[in-house]
């Protein structure tokens, strides 16, 4: 059915806007918000609940671009919506210092709820988004009192399809029954290679009914279809819905419509001449918003405030009925812990047996469970191994959905966006847990939530060789080093139980982005000098464990278990008369966050006789033991074999540290 | 249908083989194996066309365990068969030393195709595989001499199902009608965290059937019906197989056969014993195999033999019809090159406006392509901007099953999969492109590659920030550091055109390992010196470019587009006065296998005033900048905007250079 003229108008608004800045910008992708622009402007319109005027309003209805590239579309839309993106932002789309850079950026713009661009990842962040709804409103609703009650919505493209993310994501989102997840699938056909008939071939409807998906089709340029397969998606509550929208790649362009080169490229200033006149809109306007179209979207303003008034008498309500729980909430909300939550931390008993650090992660995590409620998360189907299964709380499934044990399945990229998007959401403590060696699965979701900031936790237990048997395709190498790199990841990786308990501390009290916990699979002893201190030194990245009398000749430094094996050998040396510090180096990117003053204190300039050992590959330690330093390391991948034996085959035994100790001074 | 009693002996043999090596390493998987012996055993004596006297006969099928964690399974199927695998191995299942690691590792033992464990990856390797078998078909096959004709198969299971490079890689297989790949998905319903139905209830044959693959379900333990499965299977030659088995994971323990106990832990020796009683066989004998059994399973040597013969008798043939084709064939199946394919290797004059390095790469890879007539491969739906077609050669379709330009769609973790099946089939040279940023996402398959030492070439675009307006979604800044942490990936970032045909030449003639090349959007000047040197000086991973008259007081080091910063900042500094040399660093695993002599002539030690600049963090430069050196880094991700004004922003500039060097002579 043909839209109203007022409706076109505004549709077109849409279209020339990002017409209009990709072109100014020479660069970007202006096919996807012209073809998407009609599904985006009824969503908008007519079903999106949200208020312009508070991006931070916690129940506002979630959007999810998660086709990044065509972020015209979401710039068009936060601007003619009144949200704070003035149109001189738009006219410097992709420039420095903007707020519209190429792809959308959660903290810089307001209205952006997730960084996307990395196709797959928005749709994730989707369904850990739809999750949060659905455990808040679990948690914290009470009869008559709906707090948590909102729709996410996203638009998809083929590309994002396409990624294994996505199939992982789907195929939870099905499991756990997300009937408030609305995806809008921008199926245009059109990849950057030119027709999805060059590889994407497959039933995309029929795919998403079998992960137990509510599936529609519609022509995606036809506003009532498009009105009322989303009606029909809310009204699925038991069911996660899929609205395929046929549409055209740069839907009015005479030349270049449903055609790839539209995709990631200018239309050129004739075409996009040719393009407006074809749309009936003024051909040599530039960033023109008529005034009718404006009035159209502005009422975004007065209902969204209407909106949000009354959701906060609600809130009143509930405050006055509920007010331990409206004090949590207004805490949470704040980005905050409840106060005196580290009280719960538990601390171990020095130990010579000890216990493996992913063993005190789990008594940690339980410790914390209860005074933290909205401590939620799991493992990618290696919880008994993770040790994150939270002891006595129900799963988190569609049946019982205040649950706090998430069974996220053998899906590591898709618990990664997952984990994003319940951190976006706000009001939880996400944390996931899976072998280190398989952080790679998902290494591109850990990379955006260091950039969008996010204070995501990371179980990441068997965190070396010593794993053993399981051999080279299960024992982590070159993991440290490649995850040290991700600037704002924090790496942590305690020594003993006490290390490991303050590597909690950090890692949620850490709300500027995510931490990871590198965790043994097996047993160290509990130290009897951190239970005192690691509540400090792990904060610093890095501490003296073992000193001398004075300055030392050498100084031992190491993170986790090897900061055992650091300690055997400063005794077999102290035998020879020789002093030498330990240094336990927990994390690296907390320990260059020091003080100059402080970082010397530990690893004094003078004190150049300096050996880490780390059972991984060297690369990064240089920085460390300076140029007549050095590193005992592994090189090569790893084997399959008992871990002692490992140790002794590598050359990890006390004797050869203290061999290689000895090397550097003579 | 109960199988006869000699089949049911057979089977039970693999059973008990397995949980005896389980339980004497104590360590491992038993249930896998047990619960799919009876699938494995129909094929690998019914319907596997191998010859265990020889695992490289290049015609054999292709056998893939995606589900390496039940090893014991193959093990077994190889010693029973005749492979040389002797009893004695696996009696010593995952020790040191042994052919019997936890995972299969391919190289080790002899008839395993490929390493698996990290789920999923096997699968997508299988489909490379049947890509490979499909191409070469193609490629050689003549009327009547078809030379290259079996099938792949792959034991799947739910965790590998669930990963989301299985469904690109099935989604990709069903759209190229890959009929000859046949899957047997071990539907037992139980994970680690115990019954899938946690978090897998996704219709997985529907799911499949949407892909467009031949789906059947059979009970996983009745012969007849197995056997009956796979004639369909082979029959069907549009489509690809999936035949889904109902098995009980642990078939015949008492007391663990359908729990999750006993995926991951040994039976436990009581268990042990009550299984072998459940099945009938003497309960205290270990590593038991009844001759009757043997001589069932042996008689594939005597089968493996004779399709040998005949299929050397048809190569016979072929070598007299063909000669060329068959010199080819032999110069591939020895993993060695075309002689003089060198010299199509083009060179670049200089040229200060000069060309971006991935256009070089194009420029070579299109001069490769016909001397080079295996060399296959694609991009992750990036192909404009890789690079990567070969010009005037058709798309690898169904219908074009001889075309060399793989389509992989954006699904960059299956193509990593994928390239490593198609590499470990034999007779290709496979590459595959994205931009780098995305290398995260087939980070998993990359490690593989390297740890199996396959020859896969990487070609990784847009390789730093300067990839500007994109954003930092989109700007690798770890990337570099990540990849160049990963043992035996040579990592090449070349500095100009002739360094990147030389990159090239590396990458093609290094048969021990994959090699990621890393290559520029924007362009890049061709420099005067390369031209005649850069091959050899690129091999040896570090050289002097630019250089003065004796000691230099300087050394600036740098790789890519920044060796051209390094090469402005020379010129300044040598107004100056100052004596400085530029050392271009393109790989520095290549560099740091270079004898001391030749490292210490590039990097004398008593030249210790040493920047290194890359557009990237620096993790890992201390290395080679030592203790009083520095280095000019990216340590943040980026911005959004056109990449000169990034430069000026990240002090990316020769003045920048300048004074931060000077700062070291101070």
């Amino acid at each position: 059915m043909a839209a109203k003229p007022l409706d076109q108008l505004c549709v077109n608004t849409i279209r020339t806007l990002a017409m209009d800045a990709v072109q100014q910008a020479n660069s970007g992708h202006p096919g996807m918000p012209m073809g998407m622009a009609d599904v985006a402007y009824v969503l908008w319109t007519r079903f999106l609940k949200h208020n312009p005027a508070n991006p931070a309003w916690p129940n506002r209805d979630r959007f999810v671009l998660s086709a990044g590239h065509g972020s015209m579309l979401l710039y068009s839309l936060l601007h003619l919506t009144g949200y704070d993106l003035p149109l001189e932002e738009l006219q410097r789309f992709r420039q420095w210092g903007s707020r519209t850079p190429g792809h959308p950026e959660y903290g810089l713009t307001p209205g952006v709820e997730t960084t996307t661009g990395p196709l797959g990842q928005g749709i994730a962040n989707a369904v850990g988004m739809a999750i949060a709804e659905r455990f808040l409103a679990a948690t914290f609703n009470r009869p008559g009192l709906p707090l948590f009650d909102h729709f996410t919505y996203a638009i998809v493209s083929d590309g994002d399809l396409m990624e294994g993310i996505s199939h992982e994501a789907a195929s939870l989102a099905g499991h756990l029954k997300l009937g408030k997840l609305i995806c809008l699938y921008d199926d245009n056909e059109i990849s950057i290679e030119g027709s999805t008939d060059l590889t994407f071939t497959e039933n995309v409807p029929a795919r998403f009914a079998a992960y137990g998906w509510h599936v529609q089709e519609v022509d995606g340029h036809d506003h009532s279809q498009i009105e009322a397969a989303l009606r029909a998606a809310q009204a699925e509550t038991e069911r996660p819905s899929l609205i395929a929208c046929h549409t055209h790649i740069a839907f009015g362009s005479p030349n270049k419509q449903n055609s790839a080169s539209a995709h990631g490229e200018p239309l050129g200033e004739d075409e996009v001449r040719l393009t407006k006149q074809a749309l009936g809109c003024p051909p040599d306007a530039h960033f023109c918003i008529p005034d009718e179209a404006l009035g159209v979207f502005r009422q975004a303003l007065p209902q969204g405030a209407r909106a949000e008034e009354e959701w906060n008498r609600l809130l009143d309500a509930y405050r006055a009925a509920h007010p331990q729980e409206a004090q949590l909430l207004d805490t949470l909300w704040a980005g905050k812990l409840p106060e005196g939550w580290q009280q719960a931390l538990p601390s171990f008993e020095p130990d010579p047996g000890g216990m493996a650090t992913r063993q005190a992660s789990g008594v940690v995590l339980n410790a914390l469970a209860p005074v933290l409620p909205t401590l939620i998360g799991g493992s990618a189907d290696l919880a008994p191994s993770n040790n994150t299964l939270l002891k006595g709380f129900p799963d988190f499934q569609a049946a019982t959905p205040a649950g706090r044990n998430m069974r996220f399945g053998v899906r590591e990229h898709g618990m990664g966006g997952i984990l994003n998007g319940m951190a976006l959401h706000g009001g939880l403590l996400p944390y996931g847990g899976t072998f280190m060696v398989f952080s790679d699965y998902m290494r591109p979701s850990v990379r955006l939530a260091a950039l969008m900031h996010l204070p995501v936790v990371y179980v990441w237990t068997h965190d070396s060789v010593w794993i053993g048997e399981d051999g080279p395709t299960h024992q982590p190498i070159e993991h440290l080093a490649a995850l040290r790199a991700i600037p704002n990841l924090a790496v942590i990786r305690p020594a003993d139980a006490n290390e490991t308990a303050a590597a909690w501390r950090v890692a949620l009290e850490r709300r500027t982005g995510p931490t990871a916990l590198a965790l043994t699979r097996q047993k160290l002893p509990v130290l009897a000098g951190t239970r005192r201190d690691a509540a400090e030194t792990v904060a610093r990245g890095g501490y003296v464990l073992a000193d001398c009398e004075g300055l030392p000749r050498l100084i031992l430094i190491a993170s986790g278990s090897e900061v055992h094996l650091a300690l055997e050998a400063r005794e077999q040396l102290a035998q020879q008369g020789l002093a030498v510090r330990v240094v336990s180096m927990p994390c690296w990117s907390l320990f260059d966050a020091q003080p100059v003053a402080y970082r010397e204190a530990v690893l004094p300039p003078e004190v150049t006789a300096r050996l880490a050992i780390e059972a991984g590959v060297a690369q990064g330690w240089d920085k460390y033991v300076g140029a007549f330093g050095d590193v005992l390391s592994l090189e090569h991948f790893g084997a399959s074999a008992p871990y002692k034996v490992l140790a002794e085959q590598f050359g990890f035994t006390p004797c050869a540290v203290v061999e290689r100790a000895l090397r550097l001074l003579r």
